[in-house]
């Protein structure tokens, strides 16, 4: 019934969607199995993508040729780059998108994707012998053929809803767990853990007061995820800003003693930095109020999301704490929030392709390695897809640097380091962030994806392009002088002291408050020449001129680091037998197998004198 | 957390939907409670609405401000008026429908509808006191009270999924079943039943070779459901056909002895007149063929709905059968066809309004009454939503007569006779066919919509003037006579006699070759007066010059059956004290209850000498 496929992606969530597309468009033939095909790409909890650091990574993907960024796009209801009054290293994109539309418009997607075919079922074992993957069975009893598997569960496997004191299985709201697949794997050898996570309740938008919130709008220039021309809807909606109060503190708190997190009926550890509300006025008691984001879940629909309301306690409290929350008094909801438990597995079992090191060509992607957010989830599938597809056609493996880009942290981290929690992406994880912008996240990574097929020669000339022209502006600037007269105007008015003699644009752009909106109205020379670009061109230009002496340091850094970066470990060395490394460091080692010295440097109770003895070993 | 609903409807499938907009649009608050707000109105199998018998009913149902057929416009890929060639009695619309469009559509609509709000969760206990119903009890233990409810749960009362010899709870693939209801309703004195239906597999429309088909196009001059101006698609998607053969009925029968059918496993009785295609191949077994009518799911989903392949065979023999057929060469399959088991309630423990006899304010409606198809679940659940209101309001309860709707026969047919198979509707279920026909349901219908507040006057309006206006065209035609030189030409190049001296227009247009289209052509005062009006005055016109003699005898049988229909009978009649009855005619009218003489008259076992002694009774 079935042939022998590739690639088999069990789970049609972001990890999996994007593990499908990638593999299939890099030319397997892929499989993707999936509970239900009427909720791939479903958004489990907020109708969002992108935000600081997260939005980084959609654009990481998108420049590699994945599809999230498109989708995203064509989906959006509003967006906005956060952090804009930071430096552009934090510079972060976030949009709503309409829930239906993203998980339709993932669809279509895949269904367009030549390679890829699709069936609706759930997947209860693996098919393995020697060690190595082959294929998978499902419910109904079909055992399916592959050379490859990516596991992609998301919050599915053994998942149980919690609400107050009620609990059911449920991989998510209204949605059936996935049972047998954890117990297979631990009998393989695996371990497995538990983690939680938890999502707010949805209300009926007909029954908000907005008068009594503040209005969050979109951009006015309205950006963009992919750098592919997705066109975008001409309007965008409005979100509302609210925030809690003492009394609905006071509220939630009479629930606290039925709440599962409390009561330790949830054994799972959730998301530090996506606490529930319970949390947040347990944990920072101090604070008088939280903020919520009151986002609409569509174009159409009156359904809402209530950010920064996640909430496992009774939902009578729910509803009693949202009433006293202004804006809220007369709220209507369609249903309760929950918390959910699911299993997963350390992610330490995996090597930095994302293969399991146990059984050979199996790969794990998304929530089921400790991560959490769709865009965590989104580029793990994509890079395991990609290697899933490289590695049974014996091509090269990807794997990203740290300093290339936020998935290159994302796995080492979670390879190296592991997780004890739901792991989040974070500007702060990242050591060499200032590299890793939103604005070149396709000059850095393009070349790759067109290396490995995934982007065709125009969108590469694109970028190339956009490095050559950026750089001619640059020097442009560096060239042309102005002189005072021409200028000190609009110096002043900008509050930056007046030139006495002239000066280089550049010199002038190297200053805060100069721009080249206001400079290029005071030399229409730079204007021409800026009129003959594209706006990500000249917005390029600027982060050049404004931070390249910051880059060059950070690559310097990247430089110096190289070397340890570089150095490959022998994945069969034995740590054993070098007795002067520590105890822990010789188990932590035997059990990480660090592909170099850099990641064997990154392991937790391994001691930079851990290090030296192994580059003195290395060196012999 | 709820305030005390005026009505609460349990499921939102086809029954749930129109039953919550009906009591909303009345006035009375609704609370629409449903395991997941993302399947609202989810067709569950093919992705149609109408066909013969049932486009009528959907007509029928917007006649009176139901909104199955405004929803069925918007979202129709195709649409096709069937039956064309016979009399008008038997024009029936049927339309594809985009299946997400669909329910997405339903959903908004229900949203724009101020008194409706939304719960997403499961009912699992009913609140019942002094034998009225006052609420629901939910999943996560949440009581919630009503004056009324509606029940409408489809196919999940204990649903059973069957596909060869595996079996596993679900309403509906990949959904959960419902359970608890079933078990309560059976303690409080309700008989429960079971039964069974079958869906196709679904395939991908890539992996299919339509050269070998017959394409299948909608109408050029595309027809609508709703008398309402709902704007519709400008083009449409065509379908098409293809047959089985020998060689693949002889594999189907290789599943046989795995058939969860033929093995006795599903005990449930199946709908005779939707059969699976290995009841078809048994049952018909001289045929050589069966017809398949591959239809698209939607306007971009490559997703193909195999219709006339209901099978609930092994998922292998499933495939291997398809791939036999022109055209399904290379199919691949995006899920198998499956059946499935549920609870049913016969029926005939309803009231003529949908209200059960043994508990107050409590309704039926939909596939849980054991009909089959979305236009017989909406038909009900619309009038028990309307009942439902207005009984709690002490306003008169809805009945509608079998010779003024297919609602009405449905309604009788199930309340007085019950069913031992899945119901479905016929046009030969309706002994005044004639006059229930598509185009005059906004006649026979509107005023009732009106009187009750669920159409306003302006549809009323427009419904009064095309009767005022097709009457003034007839008056016309009967008025106007031709001369035989201005219309013989025409008359032989239609195959009809010509005339010797002047003729009618009425006369003229009563032949069968003669429509409105050709003799406009032939009479320019004709077709200025036409141009006027239009199409469906005109077509109303048309059809009762063809056919007003029909109807008229049609009309006297109806008026003089009324006296028996209208003859009401005390609810409280006791029939033991009538000893000249027969026995089992005794105990079915305790049981039925019915209305009139002439509902009595249609119980099975109660004879005509039956009625006789009734009448004499009653006459005294
Ligand atoms: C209640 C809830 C709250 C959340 N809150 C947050 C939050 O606050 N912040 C945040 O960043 N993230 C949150 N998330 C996490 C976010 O949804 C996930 O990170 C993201 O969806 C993970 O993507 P994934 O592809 O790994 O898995 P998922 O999106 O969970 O997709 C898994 C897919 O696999 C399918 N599947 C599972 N098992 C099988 C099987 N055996 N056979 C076939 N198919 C299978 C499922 O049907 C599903 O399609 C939340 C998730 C949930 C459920
Ligand atoms: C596999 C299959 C094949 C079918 N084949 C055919 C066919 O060939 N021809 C044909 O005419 N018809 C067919 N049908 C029937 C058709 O789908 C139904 O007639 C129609 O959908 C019935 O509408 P309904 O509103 O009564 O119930 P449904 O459409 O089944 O909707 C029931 C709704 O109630 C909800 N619900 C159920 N229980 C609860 C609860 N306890 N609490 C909250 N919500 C609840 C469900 O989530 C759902 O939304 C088929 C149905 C199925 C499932």
């Amino acid at each position: 019934m079935f042939k022998k496929y590739n690639v088999i992606v069990v789970g049609a969530g972001h990890a999996g969607c994007e593990a499908a597309a990638a593999a299939a468009n890099l030319g397997s033939s892929v499989l993707l199995i999936t509970m239900n095909m009427g909720t791939i790409a479903q958004m489990s909890c907020n109708p969002a993508m992108g935000g600081v650091a997260k939005g980084q990574i959609v654009r990481e993907i998108d420049a590699m040729g994945g599809y999230s960024g498109i989708i995203t796009d064509k989906t959006s209801l509003q967006f906005r780059m956060l952090n804009k009054s930071k430096g552009p290293a934090m510079w972060s994109p976030r949009a709503q998108s309409d829930r239906a539309r993203f998980a339709e418009e993932w669809r279509l997607a895949l269904e367009r994707t030549p390679n890829v075919d699709f069936w609706q079922d759930t997947v209860t074992s693996l098919l393995v012998k020697n060690n190595t993957i082959c294929g998978v069975k499902t419910s109904i009893g079909i055992e399916i053929e592959a050379d490859s598997v990516v596991l992609t569960n998301g919050t599915f496997l053994n998942g149980v809803i919690h609400i107050g004191e009620k609990r059911f299985g449920g991989g998510r709201t209204g949605e059936k767990a996935a049972t047998g697949l954890t117990e297979q794997l631990v009998e393989l050898g695996f371990e497995s853990g538990r983690m939680k996570t938890g999502t707010p309740p949805r209300v009926d938008g007909r029954s908000l007061n907005y008068s009594l919130m503040e209005e969050q709008w979109g951009d006015e220039e309205r950006g963009r995820f992919s750098y592919t021309d997705v066109e975008l809807a001409n309007d965008q909606r409005c979100c509302w800003i609210t925030y809690t109060n003492s009394k609905v503190h006071e509220t939630l708190k009479e629930g606290f003693e039925r709440s599962p997190m409390f009561t330790g009926r949830i054994k799972g550890l959730g998301p530090r930095y996506c606490p529930s509300i319970e949390d947040k006025i347990n944990r920072f008691a101090e604070r008088e109020r939280h903020q919520i984001f009151v986002e609409p879940e569509g174009w159409n629909t009156v359904e809402i999301y209530v950010n920064g309301f996640s909430t496992s306690l009774p939902e009578e409290i729910q509803y009693k704490a949202l009433t006293q929350i202004p804006g809220f008094e007369t709220v209507k909801m369609f249903r309760p929030g929950y918390a959910i438990e699911y299993d997963f597995f350390p992610p330490t079992q995996l090597s930095l392709t994302l293969e399991t090191k146990l059984i050979s060509n199996l790969y794990f992607a998304g929530q089921i390695n400790g991560t959490t957010g769709y865009e965590e989830a989104a580029s793990q599938g994509f890079m395991a897809g990609i290697n899933a597809h490289q590695k049974i056609n014996d091509k090269h493996e990807l794997i990203l640097k740290r300093s290339e880009s936020y998935i290159g942290v994302l796995i080492d981290d979670l390879v190296t380091k592991g997780t004890e929690e739901p792991y989040r992406m974070f500007t702060s994880r990242a050591e060499h962030r200032l590299l890793l912008r939103q604005d070149n996240a396709d000059i850095r990574l393009s070349p790759i994806g067109h290396d490995l097929g995934l982007i065709n020669d125009q969108r590469l000339e694109k970028v190339n392009n956009k490095v050559k022209n950026s750089d001619d502006i640059v020097a442009y600037t560096k060239a042309r002088s102005i002189d005072p007269s021409n200028v000190n105007t609009l110096l002043d008015s900008l509050e930056t002291s007046p030139i006495s003699q002239g000066a280089k644009l550049f010199n002038l752009l190297s200053r805060p408050q100069v721009a080249f909106t206001d400079l290029r109205k005071a030399d229409s020379a730079l204007d021409e020449l800026l009129s003959k670009y594209d706006k990500e061109t000249v917005e390029q230009a600027e982060i050049k001129i404004k931070y390249e002496s910051y880059f060059e340091k950070e690559m310097d850094i990247v430089d110096r680091m190289k070397k340890m970066e570089d150095r490959e470990i022998n994945a069969a060395f034995d740590y054993h037998t070098l007795q002067s490394l520590s105890k822990e460091a010789r188990e932590k080692l035997m059990k990480i197998k660090p592909r170099t010295l850099g990641q064997a440097s990154r392991i937790s109770g391994v001691s930079p004198s851990d290090i030296s003895v192994l580059m003195v070993h290395m060196s012999r």
